[in-house]
């Protein structure tokens, strides 16, 4: 059984994995990956390779399990935790821990290997955004889950282990630490001037667009993309929603199509801008369970993987970025083309 | 002038780096790294090509900047942060920025090309560990910088962009998050219990050993190395002092040589059972300008990359360890040989 132990000092959760435990001599395997010719368990027609389907996008008449779906979620074959059995949490001394209890699950975006979510039709990649939300709107049911977070890893230098476009989620019967924070940065600000953090974030980079400074990439039909202001990274870059929000789950069909346009123009802009970089995207939204949150704002965060992390990153949280979010965007608003 | 930027949602304090500042064509370039043919800047002999030292550890007789010595520290030539003017912080509507001033050094660890830290003689290493100190004990002085960071990346894959064995030094006028983070947990044991919460967790990991239970790794005349109950990534090690201490700058010689022989220990033992996997060493000590803490104690900690981070972790906060520290501590401690 996989176990949740926190960290006494700092509070941080970790999820000791044991059913991918690893002995020294497996991990030199990881970097040497073989790429399989043929379909992969994930493309059309190798349905019976994954475990049965939650949901699915699926043509009239096609069955469960089956060929004709456009989108698939399934549990991930090798979870990070475990769908059976109670948190159970429990002390030892010092120590905290639970039982590695939640949902892993996979969204496959297409059934064509070589598609990616960029380049979807529209209506196809709000319906992926919609089968986020649909899994969030379920989990939630289940009172042992206290978060869902949404990610994806594209390209093998983000973390990405199979070629196949896919989105995971990741269910756990804890808040994450990097949500916590936001929350708590986000309620201290709300406290004082009863007023969401985000939006004041966005009141303040429309006035230095009509200044000329501005940090905004894209913007219409009720959502921005923006270069944050101390981004981690190089070409970081937040979608929020321009109105108050605090729950992705609350979308509706229109919003999903708005959101659709504008992160499928941002990302090929990434993608033309940097020559197709590795990225990660990460859906922040309120957790489960509480009421909607006025201090709280949803968002994604598309962070291109072109630096590397190192020693001081991690011993100090502090982030060295080469590339003023300024510069970013102007870069990503203007598609200034890559230099040969 | 590099600057430094706050986060006004987490806090979170990042370098925009424009000394390095980069359009999206130079990123292509980092992989691409030459390897070059013959003795690079940091080898004996080629003393000129770096700025000139800050301090050296010589032989007698040997000129400043010239042949002749056993550790070097220079200022890195391409710094994350100036070290020249005044922090100047100000404001912007939410957001709150500061001049990118600090010092960024090398230490040098060895004149040969290839040595490394794990296989350098005992008091030569001890002589690197005690130029740490005397770093941090210098730039103490400078009222601009309230910390030193100070950090190994050892391997391209830690972030290595140099083969020849060298630590850094960071100074900021910013504690680190992370650090930040460590502080206020520790506090918040401290005010409840009145003891320090990295003295509890010694005792508590010394009495596990007893029931033969442990995760302490090696431990002789007054350091213990452990894997810690919940660590982010495998064969993750802390190195502690065993009796209470904040200030890593306070170490003595026979301090310096007794730390050495554990952390070159450590290191080899690492470098064998994993077969000299790439690695990151941070030293986290109470901040510049605090008189000794009760409540904090300084500590290494040394990570191998051996897993990848990707959305799940970037977005959450939380990690995916596949090897428990109970595990990895025995590898360590009965140096299982690797699996051929």
């Amino acid at each position: 059984m996989p176990e949740l132990r926190r960290d006494p000092v700092v509070g941080r959760w970790v999820i000791i994995s044991t059913e991918r435990s690893r002995r020294p001599s497996d991990f030199a395997s990881i970097s040497a990956r073989p790429t399989s010719a043929g379909p992969c368990a994930f493309c059309g027609g190798q349905e019976a390779r994954t475990p049965d389907e939650i949901l699915a996008v699926r043509g009239p008449g096609s069955a469960p399990n089956g060929p004709g779906w456009t989108i698939r979620v399934v549990p991930n074959k090798f979870p990070a935790l475990r769908i059976e059995g109670d948190i159970e949490p429990s002390g030892e001394g010092l120590y905290d821990r639970m039982n590695g209890v939640g949902a892993h699950e996979v969204i496959v975006e297409s059934p064509e290997h070589a598609a990616s979510l960029a380049s979807l039709p529209e209506a196809h990649m709000a319906a992926v955004l919609g089968a986020w939300r649909d899994r969030m709107v379920d989990l939630q049911k289940d009172s042992r889950f206290e978060y869902v977070s949404v990610f994806k890893n594209h390209g093998e230098d983000a973390g990405a282990s199979l070629e196949h476009p896919h989105s995971q989620l990741i269910a756990t019967p804890i808040v994450p630490m990097t949500v916590e924070q936001e929350l708590e940065g986000a309620l201290r600000h709300f406290r004082i001037k009863k007023r969401c953090i985000w939006c004041d974030i966005l009141r303040q980079e429309m006035q230095a667009k009509v200044r000329g400074l501005g940090r905004l990439v894209l913007g219409e039909e009720g959502f921005v993309a923006l270069s944050p202001y101390a981004p981690r990274f190089p070409f970081e870059t937040w979608i929020l929603p321009e109105g108050h929000r605090s729950n992705y789950e609350e979308l509706d069909g229109p919003g999903l199509l708005a959101l659709a346009r504008l992160l499928g123009e941002l990302l090929r802009r990434i993608g033309r801008v940097l020559d197709d970089p590795p990225w990660n995207l990460t859906l922040h939204s309120a957790p489960l369970k509480t009421p909607t949150l006025d201090h709280f704002h949803w968002h994604l965060e598309i962070t291109p993987r072109l630096t590397r992390m190192a020693g001081f990153e991690w011993g100090t949280g502090f982030f060295i970025n080469p590339t003023p979010p300024e510069e970013a965007a102007r870069y990503l608003r203007e598609e200034v083309p890559r230099a040969p």
